[in-house]
């Protein structure tokens, strides 16, 4: 079972639509580093440029600005940790089917398409991936004959579960898709007289695009000939199950994500965390750039100074030279370095936004003790992370769940913290505007959409019924 | 009159001298990003490799781990705004004199190198570079007949005006020396049983060695077989005249410079401005990264909340993706995004470090505006910067110096901002510890030291007697 | 209508199948410079890697020594010389259907693929690319339910229509097959224990392979558990009509094609000529390296010395540097230099192996005119192109045919030649060893395979009944 | 003491002085691969760009046709067989003098420069390199003092001894040289109204300039304003001491060289070669491209046909995949093929152009033998090479002379022949045009020009008194 953060952008109608789509994933970058994809309709011909890497990478200027013609466009960015990144594998993904030509692009997972798969094998179909995006598409081509691209789409949907918000370039029109459940983010915004769509609306900003409003859940969007029509695909309501770590970590904290702006509410959970477990210090201090808006929330609320003691080096790239034996923890302290004066002899307060497998943290607080920290305590602006997430967000990239198998005391230990204390479920849902519109699944386990495939149900079981990591099958 | 940026390493007896250097100058990187180079000495040859880009690009594990052999290593990194910028060009400079393998590496700037030049020339020297160190080396050599090569150093050492810090590898020695006034910083290390010397202790941090104390002003270092020697070159004594511009600006917040911590002054500097120029305010905030740690120092003397409501892309790189005619101040916009419900309405405080050319600063102010600020007062970490400096720093790199023909009631104007207030010259000095030992020639226009070249000279007459930017003679 | 030249290699059971795969290729880089790809199986899984570019930049030592495990390996390099050069048309194709992961490379063109794709675009296949590769794997698949892989194959041959050499990897099994009239090469060989298939024998040298036999038309081999077996497709047999131009023009002088040694058939065709077209001159020389051999037969032949006059720059490459607008002819200039001393004032014989477009030659021509040649005359090792090949050849890579709508007078007047002489249909039967098994459609226009495809049809009625150059259809 | 192949071109007054020089050293190429440089002066300033590896890839665009501005402009090209291979070691060398720009490309090796440079660092020089070229720059400067440019040129040359062809650039003036003895080749051309030079002819055909003379030994020329003036730069003329091994082997067979087309000569030595050692056999072959005249002349004047029969991999290039253990002499099989067929129970007659260490020879005659032929004799264009040249060849780029140490007799057994005969001495001068004009040492040992460094002493006296390969002294 694959995961994978993702970025999606659309732009219907404008004449430098490539151009738009590329500044777009620029924005989003954060969203995914492996692969980027653009595709691109000139009213004839579809046009395709993916690659490995970055946005910037991927794309040059005789891409964006010859080759990749036309006025709609559509792009995505990837991120995926298993070994399986290949090229094969980028988005959006394109197909030819007598005049159609269709690309799609996908951010979030399926659940039932190992069961789909095996379903359309036996009526000859043939996969050359082994992206969820695939089955849809088969789904969508199985569909096409007896209706409109649209009701083909409708009806695809319909077929599959999980999480999924998707665009969808079927020549002339461009399609949005959301789960009935609303599980990842998806905007509509407005660019002149034209239509875009991303997945946040930082993408919006750097275009220069106004942000109307979040796609709703179970919603299809239409835009043709310039106008936009939407429709409710599924008669009966899903209860809202929006990911709440979009809004805990993954999303820029300048971006509106599901109607909220990230930023106010990192904040605020900082401001719940002082509440909920103050402690006497000198300071509170993030570890850069992750924890910094709970941070302030905290220092605000409690009065305590806040520093930014954790100094970046701006330089941090790629390095092939390694570091000799004796230089232990090389690769964390090469990102931060904290300022020895301001460390020495004080009471500190760290706020992180979520701790999954720790080490990292565990140096360097390691770190702050070398250099003379008198007491050091950790708050975190997100409940324990129990168990795996099915529905787009990898938190196998950092490894183990350390909170799945230990209690808090034995992480403080771990980390070696004088204290630790995880926001609890309702201060977090205290921190947002709608409290009863997020799937929770990693902190309680509550999966509001079942897992299917077996793939998934082995895993579990594998582990002795404790949710642990999910490996992607072959 | 080149003016550079640079930054220096050095390690003595280490079995992976290069390895280290490499990190050393990592660490610095901020210090110059034009071109970087290491050489090493193995008791028998001395070996280089520099290169154009960032220390990451120039090096790879084949030149830091087989032929960078040796164990008596320095680096140097360079920064230069001139068009000149050419491999040849980059230090360490290195000759060959009989046996004598002489390398050096130089921060700083020279103001009496033309006169030496066409001294040396009329004796029959020639110059393959336009670069000053190329002059003190023929210096060195000129002395070295009838001296060792320590007596030789100190007697071009003599010679010479200006300032700088340099490193000098003569075979097995180790020399570091220091200009009579100290303008530009450098300290000595300890790692494990070996020397080590850097522009600034960020350096030893990453590689985990002790920082001892910084050179003295006119002192000359001298390690050999494992010992260090120290001397003062220049019988009498001349005052400090510390650039205090590493401190405002340019050293990163973790380093001691000239026995400071850089992270304290400059909060610091944000309290002596608090209660220089208090304002009525909703909100302080910093333009990342730069004005950080005075707007802490402002947010805390004021007791206003801090907001770090600008956002960074953290993946903005070289894109060679133009924006289209539409989109304006594109690239100012990419680097940093604000969140927009954080400005609507508010006051806001901007606290900066420095004001150059202010056309960015401009156009971040308009886009505050455009979001809805309701006030916008800059405060300012330095005094108006109205002349050019000849001792090492280059302020031409972000153009014209707007202090130096403009009242603050004009700038506030050509800013858009609501009030406008620089830190005073009593002010700065009040926030760092010993006020007598620093340069203000930027500020004053009192040059410590005379500028003999004509080039320099003629510059400021070209000005009409208003110092201004100077250009490189060629 | 696409055309592809292209190489295929096989190997089953060696431990270093990617390894040798990667020699296999490299020594028959001259069949495809566009795209290469290698897929492996080692027992579990199937690896590929593919990229644009020659097969020395497409892998490195990871690919080959660490990712592409397996002891079973086929790879594929391609010439397209339509604007589609796109990464997603490189091959082997590689497609998942339940266990089974299929890949298949083909050498040769189809011409019944626009019929067949659209009836199973009507039964709801999807197609990613414009390949007719990608065609046959869906008429495999669709065959696979009620059959094993050999007959799934052996009933999608029967549909296809056309010239293909494939090599096909299910799980572990290796297939190859050749259509009826076995258009295009394919090798079997022998490396110690293990069987080998490649285009031309040239492979089989360089990893010191023995050469067993060709495979025979319309066979099917299938080699498993180390075991090859071989059988007949067809119930009736076809004539052979062998492509003739890989004897003449394309495959390399030392390898066995079709059972024949390449470089001695074409020295027969210079003798041949040197009977049908004598001339008296001073010398013989073919333009390098392309008429060599052809040439070194005319001059045995007629006692005329043989001279290499024509000099060859071994370090011309990929330049960006234009020249001046003065520099007429330079691309051709740049690649060979007559010695002038050798054209003074001679007659001179030149040899060709064909003449397409002709405007290199006449370019070549005029400058050994201008170098003061008194007598020039070519000697053509085939007889003139009238007709397009819609096997594989794709004579479009070098423009118009100028023998289609041209007499030789003509031809000779726009070259600028003294006499020019085409072999004739019977000599050039002559020269190869049995004459009866050979197409020589683009000579006389008898197509043995009728095209299908509207695609092309339309394109002949395009060009006013008179058979044109065929363009890709979208 | 270092060896260098090397290339030089230079024009004078042309709008597209880089661009001709660019082009002049592409067509060189052959001359040397390691490193290259252009250099051009506006009148007001002098460019550069240099850097390791083919001019194809040392050189772009943006360095042609914007960066090296300028209508006079000189190149070089560098190959070198030491360790030493480092950018800082690239040509031409530029210095500056006051307002002086000078710039040197030098073709030769000098055998007096060990004591010139420490003559002249007791005079306070420094040395940035281990080149020659620098030497000779110092001594230009010495006399730059009381002389103008072209004096101070003169007697710097009177001050080296050895063997130099050079460009110089001087400001506005363009001045070549070449040493008493003649060594090394240079050639006068014109290209419209504008004058150029090169090593070779085959520059001047690539952009279409004229060849007028070559330069005489001893000669400078001066080129100024547009004019070119001549003087003889010793009063007494030595004898011509020209380098033979250009005739041989160096050279382009398309060039002119000391006035010889280097084709002819190599065609004529082959025929002596027929001469002096007949045998009876099937045929004649070279092993291309080296031997290809010879073998023409050896088959015109023997009657025996020549073939063509180890074919080029015309895609060979930098592969960095390794072959397996058991691929043996894979490297060597992998350039050329021999044709089977041609080679099978054949009495074959091999012309090469040299033997230096015969390790190649040895494999490729291993190969002939177990693919059947018969008989294998070789002949050889030059006599046995066995003594090291101090003047500007490097033979140790193939190591060991294996003619130093061996008989022919021992030769011929090493490689597997069946009869072994190399030229005479006489019989190769008798294939030149002019007897007494040629360098010999090579062959006899009798060294024109006395070598002064000890170093060179010191490698013939470690070696037992027998030459050997000389290496560099750091």
């Amino acid at each position: 079972m694959k995961k994978e953060y993702c970025g999606l952008f659309g732009v219907y109608g404008h004449p430098e639509a490539a151009r738009m789509t590329y500044f777009g994933l620029y924005a989003m970058q954060h969203r995914g580093q492996e692969s980027a994809g653009i595709v691109t309709w000139d009213g004839e011909k579809i046009r395709e440029q993916k690659g490995m890497g970055l946005v910037a990478d991927v794309f040059n200027e005789r891409h964006i600005g010859r080759e990749l013609k036309g006025d709609i466009a559509m792009g995505h960015i990837r991120y995926s940790t298993t070994g399986a990144s290949l090229l094969r594998n980028a988005q959006p993904f394109l197909v030819r089917h007598g005049d159609l030509r269709l690309a799609v692009a996908h951010n979030g997972n399926l659940v039932n398409t190992k069961t789909l798969r095996e379903e359309l094998e036996a009526q000859g179909s043939i996969f050359q991936t082994t992206m969820d995006t695939e089955v849809f598409v088969h789904l969508i081509i199985r569909h096409l004959h007896d209706n409109p691209i649209e009701e083909a789409v409708r009806l695809a949907c319909r077929r599959i579960k999980g999480a999924y918000s998707m665009l969808i370039m079927a020549n002339d029109k461009l399609i949005a898709v959301k789960d009935p459940n609303g599980f990842r983010p998806l905007a509509i915004g407005r660019l002149g007289d034209n239509y875009v769509l991303a997945s946040e609306t930082c993408a919006f900003d750097l275009i220069e695009a106004e942000y109307l409003r979040p796609l709703s859940p179970g919603e299809m969007v239409v835009i043709e000939d310039g106008k936009m029509h939407s429709m409710q695909m599924f008669e009966e309501l899903q209860p809202k199950k929006q990911c709440i770590f979009e809004l805990i970590y993954f999303a820029r904290p300048d971006s509106y994500v599901f109607g909220e702006v990230v930023y106010e509410r990192r904040k605020e959970m900082g401001k719940v965390l002082a509440r909920e477990a103050p402690v006497d210090a000198d300071l509170v201090m993030p570890f850069p750039d992750s924890g910094n808006y709970a941070a302030i929330g905290y220092s605000q609320e409690s009065g305590l100074p806040l520093e930014l003691a954790m100094i970046r080096n701006h330089y941090v790239g790629r390095t092939f030279i390694q570091p000799t034996q004796g230089m232990r923890d090389f690769s964390v302290r090469v990102k931060l370095n904290p300022v020895k004066s301001m460390i020495q002899g004080k009471r500190i307060i760290i706020v992180e936004d979520s701790i999954v497998r720790g080490t990292t943290i565990r140096t360097r607080v390691k770190k702050l003790r070398e250099l003379g920290a008198r007491e050091i305590h950790m708050r975190v602006s997100c409940p324990p992370i129990k168990h795996p997430c099915f529905y787009g967000i990898d938190f196998s990239s950092k490894g183990e769940l350390i909170a799945a198998n230990h209690s808090v005391e034995d992480i403080a230990r771990f980390l070696g913290l004088d204290s630790l204390h995880y926001l609890t479920i309702p201060g977090l849902l205290s921190a947002v505007s709608r409290e009863n519109e997020y799937c929770l699944a990693c902190f309680d386990g509550n999966y509001p959409v079942k897992v299917e495939d077996s793939a998934g149900k082995m895993c579990l079981e594998d582990n002795g019924g404790r949710p642990g990591i999910i490996k992607e099958y072959c």
